[in-house]
C-alpha cells in the first residue's frame, strides 16, 4: 500500500465516524435540554480519564484508557445506542449487532490500525484488563453524575430502581475503589432525594425495623420489582 | 488537601465541561443536519489524531496531542466559538475572552492537575511544540472535510476564498507536510467543484494565459476582494 492510499483509508474512517454525532443516547443533557449523542459522550469519558487518573489503580496506562474511550462507541454508527438498563435478550442482540459493526467500521482504516483500534474495542469489551475495568467503570459513573445534574433524567423516566444501579456500581468499584465508593454515596443521595426508587434491601432500615428478606418481599403483590421499561436500541 | 475534596474538585471540573456539549460551531454536520458542537468537535480532532498519527513529524508524543486535543476548546465554555475567518479585532477580544475562561475552568481542578491541562492548552494556543502544530493542523482539517461532505458548508455561507483556505492550509503543513499537500489538494478540488471561489493566485494559470499580478489584480474593480461576512463569537 503506497502513502497516498494509506492517507485515503485514514480519511474515509475519519469521515465515516463523523455519523456518531447522529447517534442519540438516553442520557438528557439540561443545557441545552436534548439528549446527548454519543460522540460527545465519548468525548466527555476520556477527560473524565485524564481528570479522575488519580483513582486508577497504580499502574494503569491513562493514554490507553483514553485512546479505549475515544473509539468504545463507535460501533453505535451501525449498532444504535442501548439503554444500560435493558434486558438481556436486548443486550445479547445488541452485542451481535456491534461485533458486525467493529467488523466493518474499523476495517475502513489500514489493517495495522485497524488491528490496533480494533483490539481497544475488544479490550474495553473484555473488561479484563485494569486500563479496560477503568474505562467501563466511568462509562457508569457519568450517566449517574448526568441523572443526578438533571434531578432523576433516566432513572425516573424508566422507573429505574437503587439496586438496579447498584448493580451498576459494582462494575465502577471493579475499575475503581474511590470512585465505587464516591458512586455509592450519589445512590444514598439520590434515594434521599427521591431520585432513585428506593428497593428492599437498597438502603439500611430505619433502627428497629425488621430486616427485609429479599426472597419474600419481592414476592409480596404490594411492592413488585419495577421491570425497566423497553427502550430498545435508539 | 483530603482525597475526598480531592475528588470533590474533579468531579466538579467534570460536571461544568458538560456545557460544551452547548457549544456550537460554524461547521454543519450532514446527519443529522444541524450545526457540530464543541465537544463532539474536540471528540473527532482526538480520534483524527490517533489515525492519522502516521504523519506526524517523527517522535511526536501522540498522547499528548489526544489530550491537548481533548482541552483546547474548554474555554468556549464561557468565550463561545469564534469563526476561524473572522477578522483580526475579533481575534483578539476573542483571545483575551478565552485567557480569562482557561483562568477560571481550569482551576476547577486540584491545583497540580489545573497546571497541567492549563499548561496544555497554553502549548496548544502558542503552537511552538510538535504537538501543538500537529494539534492545530487537525483542528484546521477537520472543518475542511466537513465542508467538503456538506457540498460547500461555511465556505459558500460566508463567501470564503481560496487563498483565504489556502493561508489555514499553511497551518496543517507547519504541523504535518503529508496532511498540508492533502489539503492543498482538497482545496484544488473544491474550487475545481466550484464550492469555493477562486482567487488571482489561488489557482494555476491556464496555458498561456498571462501570470495575474496580485498586487494589480487586487485593484480592479471587477476583482474585489471578498471579505468574510462577520458572524462574530457564537
Amino acid at each position: 500500500m503506497d502513502g497516498m492510499e494509506r492517507l485515503d483509508q485514514q480519511i474515509r474512517f475519519v469521515t465515516e465516524i463523523d455519523r456518531l454525532k447522529g447517534v442519540l443516547r438516553q442520557t438528557m443533557l439540561t443545557e441545552p435540554a436534548r439528549r446527548e449523542n454519543s460522540a460527545e459522550h465519548s468525548w466527555h469519558l476520556a477527560v473524565m480519564a485524564l481528570a479522575l487518573a488519580d483513582h486508577a489503580p497504580a499502574g494503569t496506562d491513562i493514554g490507553r484508557v483514553v485512546a479505549m474511550l475515544l473509539v468504545h462507541d463507535l460501533v453505535e454508527i451501525d449498532a444504535g445506542d442501548l439503554f444500560a438498563y435493558a434486558d438481556e435478550m436486548q443486550h445479547a442482540r445488541q452485542q451481535e449487532a456491534e461485533s458486525a459493526a467493529a467488523d466493518r467500521i474499523f476495517a475502513l482504516l489500514p489493517p495495522d490500525q485497524a488491528a490496533a483500534l480494533r483490539g481497544l474495542w475488544d479490550e474495553f469489551e473484555e473488561r479484563r484488563t485494569p486500563e479496560a475495568r477503568f474505562a467501563r467503570g466511568l462509562d457508569r459513573l457519568q450517566p449517574m453524575l448526568a441523572n443526578l445534574k438533571v434531578g432523576g433524567g433516566t432513572w425516573q423516566e424508566h422507573g429505574i430502581t437503587a439496586d438496579q444501579v447498584l448493580v451498576k456500581v459494582r462494575l465502577i468499584e471493579d475499575g475503581s475503589p474511590a470512585l465505587g465508593r464516591y458512586a455509592r454515596d450519589l445512590v444514598a443521595r439520590a434515594v434521599r432525594d427521591g431520585l432513585l426508587a428506593p428497593e428492599p434491601g437498597a438502603t439500611a432500615p430505619e433502627p428497629g425495623a425488621a430486616i427485609p428478606q429479599p426472597g419474600i418481599t419481592a414476592q409480596e403483590p404490594g411492592t413488585p420489582a419495577k421491570a425497566p421499561s423497553d427502550p430498545g436500541p435508539q
